[in-house]
C-alpha cells in the first residue's frame, strides 16, 4: 500500500506556488502500539497555510522542507491500536497532505459525530472556518442584534460564514468581495444585507453607503486597502475582529499603511486578533450550534472541491487569487 | 468686576502656539435665576486642547474663535442662584479660560469634597488625568498582578498615575519619558521598575531589554515611532490602550505607519481607544480610589503651576514639547 504525499520542497517568500512542493509516493507503515492508520479522504486549503510554509515568526513553527505540508484533514480509520479509536472513525486533525496517515491522536482534533452531514463540513463549516467565524462574532465581535456587521473576503468560507451567524443574531451584514459572481454569492446565497464588489467600487463611499450609522462590527480577513477604507467609518464602540491579513503578503520588514490610532480613539473602538487556537475548550459549543443551524437550514455551506493530490501544489495560490468558489477542499 | 479672558483668536493647525490667543477683559455679569458665579483659581492644560482648538471631526465641536478657550478649571462660588451650590462651594468643571465663569451647573464636573488635598489635585490625579489613568489601567488595559505594564510620557501627568496605580496592582512597570530629568522622575517619584529615555535610547532594545517576557499593557499616549517600537514586543493577550496621540500633529490626510494587524493577529492582542467620557458615570469609584491612595502615601503627584493668565497662550505648546515637569496648570 503506497501513501501519496505532496511534500514541501522549497521554501516560498509569501504565497506558496505549484513550483515549491513535489509529489511522491512512500510506504504506508504498520500502526505501532498506541497509533492509528488513517485513510485521508480529503484536505483542506486554509490561508493560514501561507504563514505555516514561510520561514518567519508565527503562531506556529515553519514546515520542515521535505516533510508533508501541513494542512488539515478528514479521514477514516482503517486500523487501529490506539484505544480511543476504533475501525470505521471518521477523524479531523491535522494529517497533512497524504494520503495515508499514522496517528497517535495527539494530531487529532475531534471525532466527526455529525455523520448525518457530508463529512468534508469537518473542515469547513464545522471545522476551523466555521468555528473561528462563531467565535469571531460572539466573542471577538460581541456582535448582538441591530448591529451593523462589515465582513470581507464575505464569500469565502469563513467570511459567508461570519455573514450567516451575525444575521441569525439579528445583525444587518454587509459583504465585501471581488467581482459580480461573489457578490452575488453574497446576497443570494449567504444572505448578506448589501454587497460590495471591491474590484468594480470605491469601497469607502460603498461602505458610506451602506452603513449610513457606521460600522458596528468589522471582521477583517483582508488588512490592506479594504480594510483602510472600512476603519474610517466606525462607528462609536465598534469592534474589530483581525483573522487574517490576505491582501499583504509579505511582514518583513513590517508593511506601511494609515495609521489607526486616532479612528480607535476618537470612536473608542477594538480592534483584536482573533485565532481559533485561543478557543480549544469551548469546539462543542461552536460545533453543536453550527451544526443546528445548518440542519435547520440557517448556514449555506459552498465547496468547492479540487480533484487528486496532482492539484495540491496549485491550491494555495488559487486561494490568494480568490480564484476558488466555495471552501477550497483537495479530494484525495 | 472684571472678567480676565484668554480667548481662541485665530484657527491654529495642529498645536495652538501663543499667536493662537488674545486676552481680553470683559465684565462680569450677575448670575441670573438657576445660575451660579465663580471665582475660577487655576485652568488645566491638557493634550486633548489641541483637538479643540483645530478644526477637524473629533469628539468635541471645535471652540468657537472669540470665546475663552475651552478648558478644565476649578473655582469657588462667590454668588449662587442655583439650589444645588452655595456660596464656598469648590467646583471643577468646563469653565475656560477665564476668571470669572456663570454656570447653570451644566459644565460642572463635580464639586470637590476632597477638601483635605490641594484644590488644584480636582484637575489632575482627582479629575481628567488621574480617572483617565484609573480606568485604563482598570478597565482598557484589565492589568493584573504579575503583568508587565509599560508607559509612555511616563512622566506626564496620566502616564505617571498609569504606572503608579499598576504598581499598586503588582504589576511591573516600565516608564517611557523624553531625557534624563524625567527617567529620574519616573524612577525616584512614581517607582517604575525600569525607564526608557527615547531621546538617547533605541527604544526598541531598551524595551525588549525591560520587557524579558514581553509586554503584556500599553498605555499609549503618543502614537508615532515610540509606540512603532513597543507594538514589536508584545506578549500573547497583550492589551493596549489608545488614549491619546501627542507624536503626531497632523491627521488629515491619515499618517503613515508600520501596519499594527499582523502583531495584534499572532499575539491575539487587543488596541482599544480610551475616553474618561465613557466612565462618567463611575467617576466617584475612581476618585475615592485615586484620593485614598494620595492620603495613604502610595500616589505621588507632582504640578507645573504657572503664573498669571498671561502665561497661557503658550501653554498648550509647552506641554506638547515636553517642557513642563508635572500636571500642568495656571494659577489664574
Amino acid at each position: 500500500m503506497k501513501n501519496s504525499q505532496v511534500i514541501l520542497a522549497q521554501r516560498p517568500v509569501g504565497v506558496p506556488k505549484p513550483q515549491h512542493f513535489e509529489l511522491r509516493e512512500v510506504d504506508v507503515s504498520e500502526p505501532g502500539e498506541g497509533q492509528m492508520l488513517i485513510r485521508v479522504s480529503h484536505w483542506s486549503v486554509d490561508p493560514a497555510m501561507r504563514g505555516w510554509a514561510n520561514d518567519v515568526p508565527n503562531y506556529s513553527p515553519p514546515v520542515e522542507l521535505g516533510t508533508p505540508m501541513r494542512s488539515l484533514a478528514v479521514g477514516e480509520v482503517i486500523a487501529s491500536r490506539h484505544s480511543d479509536y476504533s475501525e470505521g472513525d471518521v477523524v479531523e486533525g491535522m494529517l497533512g497532505w497524504q494520503s495515508h496517515a499514522l496517528s497517535d491522536g495527539s494530531n487529532i482534533g475531534h471525532k466527526v459525530m455529525e455523520t448525518d452531514l457530508p463529512r468534508t463540513y469537518a473542515l469547513g463549516i464545522l471545522g476551523l472556518n466555521g468555528t473561528t467565524a462563531y467565535f469571531g462574532v460572539m466573542d471577538t465581535l460581541s456582535a448582538k442584534a441591530g448591529d451593523t456587521v462589515v465582513v470581507s473576503t464575505a464569500a469565502g468560507a469563513v467570511g459567508s460564514a461570519v455573514g450567516q451567524i451575525a444575521k441569525i443574531l439579528g445583525c444587518r451584514t454587509v459583504g465585501i468581495a471581488g467581482g459580480p459572481e461573489k457578490t452575488r454569492q453574497c446576497l443570494e446565497e449567504f444572505g448578506f444585507d448589501a454587497a460590495i464588489d471591491y474590484k468594480s467600487e470605491d469601497v469607502s463611499a460603498a461602505v458610506a453607503a451602506a452603513c449610513p450609522d457606521g460600522v458596528d462590527c468589522y471582521f477583517d480577513n483582508t488588512c490592506g486597502p479594504i480594510s483602510d477604507a472600512v476603519m474610517t467609518h466606525l462607528a462609536h464602540g465598534a469592534r474589530i475582529a483581525i483573522c487574517g491579513t490576505a491582501s499583504i503578503t509579505k511582514w518583513d520588514p513590517l508593511p506601511i499603511g494609515p495609521r489607526v490610532h486616532r479612528q480607535l480613539l476618537v470612536t473608542r473602538a477594538r480592534m483584536q486578533g482573533l485565532l481559533i487556537f485561543d478557543f480549544a475548550d469551548r469546539l462543542d459549543e461552536a460545533r453543536n450550534a453550527l451544526a443546528g443551524w445548518v440542519r435547520a437550514g440557517k448556514l449555506s455551506v459552498r465547496e468547492h472541491i479540487l480533484q487528486g493530490p496532482e492539484t495540491a501544489p496549485g491550491a494555495i495560490e488559487m486561494l490568494y487569487k480568490g480564484e476558488n468558489t466555495g471552501k477550497l477542499l483537495i479530494a484525495v
